[in-house]
């Protein structure tokens, strides 16, 4: 956590890995023009908050802004995926779309971990950071599988698809049982959030949607859970 | 939630399902003697607490008990395997040994409930129970999959083997992968705690002992991500 607007904009500029910024609703001056000026482009989530939530986080002196700062250094795909290929290597990444449950993410990130996933990818708005429950949850994963924060999952796999990645993407609605495909070679695993699911969008330019077999009344398993089963066919597949 | 020794006492001889019993731990009477009685042979856990402790519990006139009502009840495997079979079915049970964190159990028993496993057991003391935590990460799953609540893992373990079901037991340790082997037929798996595993004894006794192979710096997945990656392999070769 960083406060004091210096602090903050210094922070920022020196490229430090900001998961959120709270910003007092009133908040006027030269530097908080600064501020903005160095936060357009950069997806860093802001909210204005009144004077009193910012008193009850912090005690000292935050002159209307707190920073919190990520507990890991987030990638880019960008960078990884060339890094692989350069391993001879065939990437094996895993989106997360509209995912909010920090534990889901770090149970995920535990999986992806132990599985060899290549990284785990998240958007930089309206979804998991790695908070301290994600963190705890993941049991120390977050600190080894490279996490990325990109601006939108639909770009995200845009790029991944240019790359050479196959997008294969999991829904309860989908016609394809995930077993009657192959995990082989560059892949891209979406999964989609815990009450939306994935995107139309995303959907849309997934090379494959899968389903997991439902037998039960519940009809759904817990997001996490369809990430261990797929990532361990997937990896079953590929050995 | 019952509380006071003639209800407790009704309660029991009336066949509800109980989880657990606090009992003030000086207290002495005719009726405390007849619930003694009564609770032999039963294995329902019993806890000696301090006054203090009862009255925060509940403010009513307690009279020094309070015993947890199940909120499912609970059903047992000897009476489950027969009508399985009956069925024309091959059982399919999972049985957890020393897990402590109710949200797993929970977490596991969706998973089975979705992958039409026939039960879930867990022994009937030392483990979780089916508390409200558990009922909300299950997503109403508990409500749905039989619960079985047996004596001892070790004991069900053998009564299994003999009703023909092949014993499949999950460890780190193992040398064997987990997709090296048929889940086909009538078959037990055996989940461990978070912490210490299966017990050895239970161990010995399974017909194969597998792993899930690690290829990361954690080394050991969740005990529910483990239960979804086995479960759903096994109901891949099993349809």
């Amino acid at each position: 956590m960083i406060f004091g607007l210096h602090a903050v904009i210094e922070a920022i500029q020196s490229g430090k890995a900001i998961d959120k910024i709270l910003l007092k609703k009133d908040l006027q001056s030269e530097l908080s023009r600064e501020l903005s000026e160095l936060l357009r482009g950069r997806f860093i989530p802001i909210q204005r908050v009144p004077q009193e939530r910012l008193d009850r986080i912090t005690r000292k002196n935050h002159q209307g802004i707190i920073a919190f700062v990520s507990a890991v250094d987030y990638q880019h795909l960008e960078d990884l995926i060339p890094s692989i290929y350069e391993q001879g290597k065939d990437p094996f990444i895993v989106l997360l779309d509209g995912v909010t449950d920090v534990r889901n993410f770090g149970a995920i990130a535990r999986t992806c971990e132990c599985a060899g996933v290549n990284a785990i990818a998240i958007p930089s708005t309206g979804s998991v950071s790695v908070t301290a429950d994600a963190m705890k949850t993941s049991s120390g994963a977050l600190n080894h599988l490279p996490v990325c924060k990109e601006r939108t999952i639909h770009g995200t796999l845009c790029f991944l698809r240019q790359s050479g990645l196959r997008v294969i993407a999991a829904s309860e609605k989908a016609a394809e049982p995930y077993t009657a495909i192959s995990y082989e070679g560059p892949i891209a695993l979406v999964l989609g959030g815990e009450d939306t699911g994935i995107s139309m969008d995303n959907l849309r330019i997934a090379d494959h949607i899968v389903r997991i077999p439902q037998h039960g009344v519940i009809k759904s398993l817990n997001v996490s859970a369809a990430a261990a089963v797929l990532i361990y066919e997937a990896l079953r597949q590929r050995n």
